[in-house]
C-alpha cells in the first residue's frame, strides 16, 4: 500500500546483499507429549530485527522458536520454525554456512530433561513430588563463533536479572569473553520488563568488552540500532 | 455490524441469566524470572467456550492463563488473566462463589518447582546437570466439586495420551469418579493432536460414567455442543 511503498522509498537498503540469519523466540523443552520446559521470550525483539533487515536490502532466514507473533514471510525474509534447543541448533547451524551475520536473538533453553516421558506424566501415579533431572544443552552461540567464516559477524545477545548497569556490563564483559562473538547485547529483565512487553533498552558490547551501542525504546527502533552495527 | 447483528438474532439466548466461569489456556510454573514449566495449550477451546456462553446470553468470567488468543471482554464477558496454577486456583474459586457452572477448560500443571530462583539460574556456576524436584500442585477441579454450591454444575477437562477409545473412556470415567465432577470432556492428545490446533474432537461422559455426547470438528462447534449440555 502507499504506506509501505512511501517507506521503502526512505528505508536506506545499507544491508543490500548482506545475506543475515536471526534467531528468535524462545525454545521449549518437552518432559512429555503436554509439558515443557520454556523461557519467557515472545519474540517480537528478534522478529523486528530480522524484518527490520530484510526492509533494509538484506537476505534474511529467521529461526523463530515457538514465536508468539507471526512474520510474513517474503523472497527477502524466509522463516524456518523450530521448537527445541537442538532443532534450534541444527537450523541456524545450516543457515549459517551461506551467512554473513548470525543474530541469535532466541531465548535457548540452557537445560532439558534427560529423558522425554512418551505419555503424559500422571500425577497418581508420581505422588507427592517428582524429581527432574535436566542436562545442559550445547552452547550454540559458542558454536557459532568457533566455526565462524572469514568474516562473518557473530551477535549474541544476554538477558540477565541483575539490578544496575555495572553488574549487566560486567556479566556480558564475562560472557563475550567465553563465547567468542562479535557483538553481545545486553538487556536486563526481570519478572515484569524485557519480555512480551512492546520496548526495550540494550547496551552492545564488542569483542574487547567495549559500549559500542545503547538504545531504548520500542523494539523496532531498538532493532534499527542494533542492524546500524552492520552496516 | 451487520453479520454479528444477524447471528445475535439467529443465536439462541439458551444461557440467559446464568453465571458461568471458564478456565482456559495453560498454567506456567516459574523456575525463575525466566524459565518456567508450561502446558500446551493455546486456550483456543476454553476460550471458545466463553465466547460462545457470553453469545448465548450468559454471563462468563473467562479465567485465562497465558492465553496466545485473546477475547474482547464485553459486559458480559469479564476477563481475569493468571500464570500460575495457584493463581488460576484463587481467581476461579472466588469467581465459582457466585457462578452457576464452571467449566475448568485450562491445561493446569500439576507440579510446580519446590522453590523459584530469584535470580537467573547460570549454567556456568550450575554444572553438567540440574536437579529439580517439584511438588504437586492442589487438585482444583477436585476442589471446586468438593466446594459446590446447591445446584452448581462442574465440568472437567481430561486431555489423555492414549491410543483408543476405550482406553480413553477408562480413563475418564475413573478420573471423573475421582475428582466429583458433574461432566468430564475427554479429549485425545499427542504431539500434534488437540493442542494449538483449529479443530478438536471430544467424548463428555457424566459423573455416572455414561456418554452424554461426542462431537467432533472446530473449537467453535465443539464448544457449542459442550454448552448444549448445560441449557
Amino acid at each position: 500500500d502507499i504506506v509501505e511503498a512511501a517507506l521503502a522509498v526512505v528505508t536506506p537498503k545499507d544491508l543490500l546483499g548482506r545475506r543475515i540469519v536471526v534467531t528468535a523466540g524462545g525454545t521449549r523443552e518437552p518432559l512429555d507429549p503436554v509439558r515443557y520446559i520454556g523461557n519467557r521470550s515472545s519474540g517480537k525483539q528478534g522478529l523486528a530485527i530480522a524484518v527490520g533487515a530484510a526492509a533494509r536490502g538484506a537476505t534474511v532466514t529467521l529461526v523463530g522458536a515457538n514465536l508468539e507473533v507471526h512474520a510474513a514471510a517474503s523472497d527477502d525474509l524466509h522463516v524456518v520454525h523450530v521448537s527445541t534447543t537442538l532443532e534450534l541448533e541444527a537450523a541456524v547451524t545450516a543457515a549459517a554456512a551461506e551467512a554473513d551475520v548470525v543474530v541469535m536473538a532466541a531465548a535457548v533453553a540452557d537445560y532439558r530433561p534427560e529423558s522425554v516421558a512418551p505419555a503424559k506424566i500422571k500425577k497418581d501415579v508420581q505422588g507427592d513430588t517428582l524429581q527432574l533431572t535436566l542436562v545442559k544443552n550445547p552452547d550454540i552461540l559458542a558454536g557459532l563463533a568457533g566455526a565462524r567464516r572469514d568474516g562473518q559477524v557473530i551477535v549474541g545477545f544476554a538477558a540477565e536479572t541483575v539490578d544496575d548497569r555495572e553488574q549487566l556490563l560486567a556479566l556480558g564483559r564475562a560472557k563475550i569473553a567465553r563465547k567468542g562473538a562479535d557483538y553481545l547485547v545486553l538487556n536486563r529483565v526481570g519478572w515484569t520488563e524485557g519480555f512480551a512487553t512492546e520496548s526495550n533498552s540494550i547496551i552492545v558490547v564488542n569483542s574487547a568488552g567495549d559500549i559500542v551501542s545503547e538504545a531504548s525504546g520500542t523494539k523496532t527502533s531498538v532493532a534499527a540500532r542494533i542492524l546500524d552495527l552492520l552496516t
